[in-house]
């Protein structure tokens, strides 16, 4: 069976695993620790918690259990003392206040979500991201990058603080990878952040897995704002120290009104200025043209524009059977 | 195999099912909804739920499932949003909202904790306890009840708002039973709301179940003032309309130094003043005399004076079997 990875933590990675894990692959997902926004974010402040969020999303994304436990990981508490927060972020706070070690979180959660493959911290550190601008600015806290959208200053520098030791779980996982599959995802506050760790990048080094990156569909304000395809390949390698060996990247278009509303957020389709002579081009019909079901537990429903899980899955099956 | 059903819902009712789910009995416990106080209340209040607290209490004691199940249904947030809430009570709350039904809500909670015998709450109804003194004084809410720890006046009166209709799990499960064990409890707070519920008196009135109680070891301030045993029996006919057929009452010393810790909060040792000639009496040692282990986590600490599971368990199964 292949092996797979995948990198990042949002709501494309979310995507990315739902359409993976219907295949028999040995599927992992190495997450993003930074998030520091809404539910998580407090607690991470109140009960110095690890940042549950992007962990929660991994498993349900894995999840085979009853669509019961998925709905219930993703509950999100409307009233109360509780507002705001998803049902799935207490189960793994309290589970970490009572667990020896996050070890035992993950495995008890991927035990009660029946998980098709494994959800691995990138570091079980408590970390937070800055980011530098090219004005000067400097913003500590992925919450605060996030809400950061009318930026439209570059940025030039991201580091971690403490810098954090990568889990060797995640070390060894990225060393022995047939494929690893990046993004899609917010550059800064999803993909980048892992590849910061202390580690991560050595293991990328010795690895001979096959790094396939999903472009994303649109541009992030304040984050990528006016980012080209080539803009987000040349950021990423940078940060990973390493060619990207596939790129994968949707040639169908995108409904006018769709961009329209994306463009009064201060975003715009991501163009594809990639050259074939440096990189293998994977161009396909990858997004979701299904009208969105409100009720459909589940998608994580932040984007109106989304990759499609079934698409996707089928094109990276081809890249690791191609 | 006999068929047992307890009836309560607090820290006794824990003991006795920690004990007996150790024995091969078709074994139910059938849960008082009328706690409104503590983490239970708040989530009343604040998402309209069932009361959580007693039901959880009643999972965790059947639980067969891994220790850290236990610990983390019982685990009580200590800082933050969700300071003083308990994580299974957040379990619950969660899983009503997702649920079509308490019965599913109850499935999946009893799935995950793996208990050993069926948990039923009393009614699907959203109901409060009033009561009324002889000095005229009425409370309507079991937290406020609970709390009103310096009443020295008799409760004369006890009802529910509303009335509320039976589950009928509850009335069959009453009907198809063997043996009822009540108790020990707290006579207004956990087991007389029991009664209330509109048709439970009438399943007792048909059921051939032998009815058991467990006598309290201690007065409950504010509720229970200066009972003897034959006050508690003589309350608990009142509401049950039915004979109790056999009372289980501890016969063994309690240390001089619990007892003052008692006296200092207007609570008192149970005086047996009952009547071999009019019941079946038994008079066995049923206190645990263990040292306090702090980190067990299958006692819930709130009495410092408790019954011993085991002991408990052994008496009635010769009751059953005898």
């Amino acid at each position: 069976m292949k092996k797979i990875t995948v990198v990042g933590g949002g709501t494309g990675t979310f995507v990315v695993l739902s359409g993976l894990k219907n295949y028999p692959l040995d599927l992992a997902v190495i997450v993003s620790m930074t998030d520091s926004g809404g539910s998580t974010g407090k607690l991470r402040d109140q009960l110095g918690v690890l940042p549950p969020g992007d962990l929660r999303q991994c498993l349900v994304a894995l999840s085979d259990a009853p669509i019961l436990w998925r709905k219930l990981f993703l509950y999100r508490f409307e009233k109360g003392d509780f507002q705001g927060h998803n049902f799935g972020n207490l189960f793994l706070a309290a589970l970490e206040k009572i667990c020896n070690n996050y070890d035992e979180v993950i495995e008890t959660a991927s035990y009660v979500l029946q998980t098709k493959g494994k959800v691995i911290p990138v570091t079980h550190d408590k970390l937070h991201l800055t980011v530098e601008y090219q004005n000067g600015k400097k913003l500590t806290g992925e919450g605060l990058i996030d809400e950061n959208i009318t930026e439209r200053s570059r940025i030039v520098n991201a580091y971690l603080t403490p810098s954090g030791q990568a889990n060797k779980k995640a070390i060894d996982r990225i060393i022995t990878s047939d494929f690893i599959v990046i993004g899609p995802g917010d550059l800064y506050t999803s993909i980048i952040p892992v590849f910061l760790v202390d580690g991560i990048k050595e293991a990328f080094k010795k690895t001979k897995a096959k790094i396939i990156f999903i472009m994303n569909l649109m541009t992030k304000a304040g984050q990528t704002t006016g980012y080209t395809a080539l803009d987000h390949i040349k950021d990423l390698e940078q940060y990973l120290n390493k060619k990207i060996d596939f790129i994968l990247i949707n040639n169908s278009p995108i409904d006018k009104q769709i961009l329209e509303f994306y463009q009064r957020h201060d975003e715009e389709k991501v163009i594809d200025n990639l050259d074939d002579k440096f990189y293998k081009i994977i161009r396909e019909d990858i997004i979701d043209n299904k009208p969105i079901e409100k009720n459909k537990v589940d998608i994580v429903y932040r984007s109106i524009l989304r990759h499609d899980s079934k698409k996707l899955a089928e094109v990276l099956n081809k890249i690791f059977y191609g």
